[in-house]
């Protein structure tokens, strides 16, 4: 990670002060693994929520979003599931939610009505409310600041590794460290996936300060990546700050900046590990739009690009076939100009350079051989340049493999 | 089909009368394959014509899109040409595309500028004209009303057989008779798809009279279809009316719709022939949206859930995963009431009635071994109630298997 701050070996959501967690086996994965997780922190946090845009909202997410909407201060833990992701489940979900709260807030000793939930897995299923108590009340016995690293695998459905980092930031003020986990695999789009994400922070700060300041991580970070173009209507993604650390980098302009750059790490650390464990990947694609009217514009060619199973499938094959981009970016109800595009691949760290692969509405112009060697990389960024502006973003996406459907073909059972 | 009209045994775009066809191979495909194609009308046609809402539009769109602006009554061939598409080829293609309509007038023996165009295959490499030349001009040389069946064979790509049908109308006025023919395998999706279709019909015509039947009619089949959700820069529908049976079906008002229906009926079979033979289909999924405010709202809530990679990988694993329809249902874009929403399934044809397998918020109604056996039929209906309103609408797809990422995985080469 960049300068200014450091990255904590084997951080997590509890590498910052103030916070605990645990996870138990609960019994509704089948194979004995965690899958209920508890995140408590030991004073009331400030929390900024980013939601799933998905029109049917998962029971978690009505439940959160309302909560966050009447007592963004009042956050004290984060009570979580995985397997079932208590979705299209109705009024009975709504208070299967709510009960899972409320048993997460007496199992950790904490008063009524500070507890957030976060469940994922299959949809249409009912909660097993029994099981997850159970669970939650183990993991309520156990909570400790080492327990970051067991609740992000708690979380886990196909996810082959747990997604969990940190990093400590000086200030003139004194440290100030951001913690996250993450899990998300298959059923990732911008706005949002199957992404569950907790960033923690002991720094200082207000709700109404978080809450525009989250929007502007998230777009960068975790509203930046797809994996299947599919959104999920439990996506949920959470900034929690307790204070505990003395220190509120608003204070002043630079820190601010810094501490926005260490949360920005933080939160696309852990969204490119969902990149490259997305269901069946091989290969993860950098895609740079430049030259855009606007940022949004941007994001939404990039988006179109990413969401292309024409697009993937050629990257998983490593066929150059780089005018399914093109088609690709043609669909994202941005206007182009076709004589003013340039479309460039390279490898990633790309120290060799960019390679044009279409200029002007030319195409055809590379070397097939040496598009072919970039395509073949493990890595492989696409620079597309519309040629009608000075705004820019960038979306990171995988290959579509024979696995994703293997792995996608036969879920529920 | 529907009575009123009848199907004709290996009918073809030629069996309207004063239509011929033929093709060719002029080296585009490896194989010695059919790869170029004219059709030739006796006399001018009104013509309407739908095409792609991609941004990057190939040259024979921008050709064709041009010419119907200006000469919509004065069409009297269609030169085609696979392997190729001429798209994102700059002013080059377009010059290319002009190329091809002046050669196929020419050999033809026609007026200038009477030509459309149209090309499929590769995006971003330049059309080899002098190949494309060569075939038309064989083709040119052995124009027959019996070529229809081998046109519908030249445009071929991935397809793995011709699309091709036609029905004979009676009508109080005498026979009128419909006939088309179509290609389409992968990137297909509404707005529209790597789908080339040409209808023809002897009936007497205006263009302004075309014009909007044909919208009516290509929303309800070409655009109610999606194979991948990818959308090419070179979708073309075309409809042609020479007026060669001296009949005009719009005179009285129970011709007109005996007239749409027929025409809606040629439409939807090669529409459903292009699902059937989609890149690595297995099954057919016909997704049927009622209870909607407005057509509009239905439709696009079919098509979410038809674009879908974890249903359609779902479908091909006869795994009945039905949350996973009703997450798709809300990415639409459309504003839903979970508690009002129902889903059935049933397999195709469905003299065994509907399922239910979520009702009012409420799911996991239906026993899953039941939910199963209609999951791994076929050919599988699935019926969404929004309970919003009465409008409905129809989308078809197919399922995603292993075999379509095989076959998108090294196209070029």
């Amino acid at each position: 990670m960049s300068s200014g701050f450091s990255t904590i070996d084997g951080g997590s959501a509890t590498s910052p002060g103030g916070f605990t967690a645990a996870a138990a086996h609960a019994g509704l994965k089948a194979d004995g693994a965690l899958d209920v997780a508890l995140l408590v922190s030991a004073t009331s946090c400030a929390t900024a929520g980013a939601f799933t845009k998905n029109a049917l909202r998962a029971a978690p997410v009505i439940y959160d979003a309302q909560f966050l909407s009447e007592r963004p201060g009042r956050v004290r833990a984060v009570a979580m599931n995985a397997r079932v992701a208590n979705a299209c489940t109705g009024a009975a979900g709504l208070e299967a939610a709510r009960a899972m709260a409320r048993c997460a807030e007496e199992a950790a000793g904490l008063p009524p009505r500070t507890a957030l939930v976060l469940s994922t897995g299959v949809i249409g299923a009912p909660l097993p409310v029994d099981k997850v108590e159970r669970g939650l009340r183990a993991a309520a016995a156990k909570l400790s600041p080492e327990g970051g690293a067991d609740a992000a695998r708690a979380i886990m459905t196909t996810d082959t590794r747990p997604k969990h980092c940190a990093v400590r930031l000086e200030t003139p003020a004194g440290p100030v460290t951001i913690g996250g986990m993450a899990k998300g695999a298959g059923m990732i789009h911008p706005d949002m996936a199957t992404l569950l994400a907790v960033l923690t922070t002991d720094a200082v700060s207000e709700p109404g300060t978080l809450r525009s300041f989250w929007k502007h991580v998230v777009d960068r970070t975790f509203n930046a990546i797809s994996v299947d173009g599919d959104t999920s209507t439990n996506d949920t993604v959470l900034l929690l700050a307790n204070g505990q650390a003395g220190v509120d980098p608003s204070r002043d302009g630079a820190t601010w900046k810094l501490f926005e750059e260490a949360v920005t790490a933080v939160a696309r650390t852990l969204a490119l590990a969902i990149v490259a464990d997305g269901e069946g990947a091989t290969k993860r694609l950098e895609i740079q739009i430049v030259g855009a009217q606007t940022e949004a514009h941007a994001r939404e060619v990039g988006r179109a690009i990413a969401r292309s199973t024409l697009v993937k499938t050629a990257i998983y094959g490593g066929d150059p076939n780089w005018g399914r981009v093109l088609a690709a970016a043609g669909v994202a109800g941005v206007a182009l100009v076709a004589e003013r595009i340039t479309l460039q691949a390279g490898s990633d760290g790309g120290a060799e350079g960019w390679l044009t692969l279409a200029s002007g509405g030319a195409t055809a112009l590379a070397d097939p051989k040496q598009a072919r060697a970039i395509f073949e990389q493990k890595a492989i960024r696409l620079r597309l340049d519309l040629g009608l502006g000075r705004a820019e973003a960038v979306v990171w996406t995988c290959d579509l493999s024979p696995d994703y459907v293997r792995i996608n073909s036969d879920y529920t059972s």
